[in-house]
């Protein structure tokens, strides 16, 4: 079987998803890339997740194009292409309906960086996207939607591998990783920081978030070639 | 027994409430119907779930005589029985008291599309009847209850299966669908979706909602001739 | 063992509390009264509930005074007598430090009653009382805390088997009932109801409440002689 | 092996922060001091708790120098170490990212005492430490971490055992306690003391909390010479 460990890497994150509760029926999708040979593997459309089999997931290249596989792709494979295509340094992406970080896109706020909790996975706030327009929205939607996302980062000069994790205004989060495993730890934890951001902002309205020194400090410490968190150093 | 396989399948319904945590103790209830022969399978009255088996439900014709069981129907038969009558189109009834979709029928206030989950499903606001005069709560207060929500629809105008959902004020939702299955999901996202306004309508008050352009495309990935989501179609 | 019966049912009252999420480690606690030896079954204080037994329970007379048991009883135990003297209507005592409810305790706010989820069980606001004075809290505390409670309903006219439930200000509820299960029935669904209002203030503060006749409407469609839910009328 | 039955209650401790749903993945960490050796037990670095076992733990000295132990103690040793130093009355000390008293830390500020649940464990508000200034983060910032604590403290003349946690500013919680188990007690307290005072506050803006006599009532009667709760005294 083709990229038979990406497979059962992509099936294992769709799955952390659930274990953690951060998808509710089918919602929510994973995926990873094969840098090297250009391939996508992705959770099929609406299937339940007690029968997800690495034999389900469906390979594609860069642009989509089904490769191996007889269900249909997720829904959303083509904002996961874009971002592939436009994201080099990425290995993994994650969308999820997760229900803080979902508030927040739907009311078109970022999440600023309140603590470090936040800080140590985020350097910076969770950017949300402009709302798409009609004619957006009317024509090639999924692609828009990554686009959308990729525009952003780059008007804002935002690096995506510093900030992995964006709200879509009007939908919901998508999150990424240098491989599906780190792509859905990284959306268990936006899950956690949108928790806390929402309490935060209610006791707290207007909050303007921690300082920059604080947010560096933080991130170098699990990050980078400072890091002094965890046993592999 | 009669209807066998309707009654298997509103069992099922009601204890997918139950796995899903809509109801608390005997809460909440769940029927189905057989448009061939007119005949609605409900839950009996405020027996344990852990207890019930297809051949508690109680089966009624369209006005609520019961045909089939010894068991007292669910005490909201009456709304379910019109439900039935006046919206020809659907095959399943659900009521819950689940607990964000209930605090804003307490509230009063509609659910509004604030995002891409609600307009997989719903296809505009979750509306809200007005309140029941004291001369309707005096009087046959149950089918009062479906009355009202039956000409509120028609009053706006509203689609039952564009919007298959409806918040009874100072009460709870009620949902339906083609099938009991179909319905007990539909009462699990409308919670899911209310839990989500709740919290963007906390952190971003008199939000007015996603465009018609994000609602109908959003709705027709899912639904009628062009859906694209699933493996279905 | 004397009171083998209204023993097990009190512990059964006390596990029903931790299974449904209303107490954390050894807070809360339930009893239940024999009216005709008048004899009170009251919990241990501070007993892992994991290691609670019938033979565990805590016997005493109406004052207080302990019949039967080695071990000692739950320091509310003032309050639970001080009810069973002056609402001889009552069978049981429940008391927690469930969240929501607590919550409104904390806040000195009362509960109104916002949806039939409420009129379903409680008749009318659940109350809370004036904060002790210093003199109360110096003196006999858990005493002058009945004391408080009993002397809110009578200055206001409830009803204490149309209102089983009472929050203490700046403490936490204490609800009753015919029989332990009862009471551990009510101070479930109160929890219940708490978390509604809370949502339903937050999203629309001020609400007055539903009114008086679905009040009266649903509170006797589930007791009194006139009920109509459920299987056993 | 070094100190066996203190490892295992350290390894004990972090466990029920898990269970207790205090902590995400690998957050948080507790530790225990021998006082008589002066040799301080800590959870490693970013290990998963499920692999945890006592041989696993870090034991050091006073001054965080690793005495034992082939794995890197937990990165917040040094605050760890520095309360050890400057809070000669606790044997325990443990640290969480649980999420209510985190949106507090975040939020800047304090727990006021609104009930008798936080009477019980705290007598007095939760303090929370000014922000670190820039230098201080871009220094030892761990250590600083600690020195924010105990010179709050001090400087509003706390008792650290009368109030047995704290929350760093931007950052989440400190506890602390006679041994490990009564130290993940005191957090897991915290952190419902800290849902529910959320929940009061935004009830009711601005609560002051309950009277000084309240405060003091309920903390001696679970602590002290003359405490009531429990079979112990």
């Amino acid at each position: 079987m083709l990229l038979q460990e990406l497979r059962t890497a992509v099936l294992e994150a769709n799955l952390e998803l659930v274990k953690r509760g951060l998808v509710l029926y089918t919602f929510g999708n994973a995926s990873g890339i094969d840098r090297e040979q250009g391939l996508v593997v992705i959770k099929p459309s609406g299937v339940d997740y007690d029968d997800l089999r690495p034999e389900h997931m469906v390979v594609t290249d860069l642009n989509g194009k089904i490769v191996d596989g007889r269900l249909k792709p997720s829904s959303d494979l083509d904002t996961h292409t874009l971002l592939y295509r436009e994201f080099p340094g990425i290995g993994a992406v994650v969308h999820t309906h997760s229900e803080y970080a979902t508030s927040f896109a739907q009311a078109g706020l970022p999440i600023p960086p309140l603590g470090t909790t936040h800080a140590d996975y985020f350097c910076g706030p969770i950017p949300v996207t402009p709302s798409l327009t009609d004619e957006a929205i009317g024509g090639r939607y999924v692609h828009e939607t990554g686009l959308a996302i990729v525009n952003h980062f780059r008007q804002q000069g935002i690096d995506p591998l510093a900030v992995p994790a964006v709200l879509v205004a009007g939908h919901a989060p998508f999150c990424w990783g240098k491989d599906p495993h780190a792509a859905a730890h990284n959306a268990v934890v936006l899950e956690a920081v949108a928790r806390m951001a929402y309490r935060t902002l209610t006791l707290a309205p207007g909050h303007p978030g921690v300082s920059r020194a604080l947010l560096d400090c933080h991130y170098f410490r699990k990050h980078g070639t400072r890091a002094t968190y965890g046993q592999t150093s």
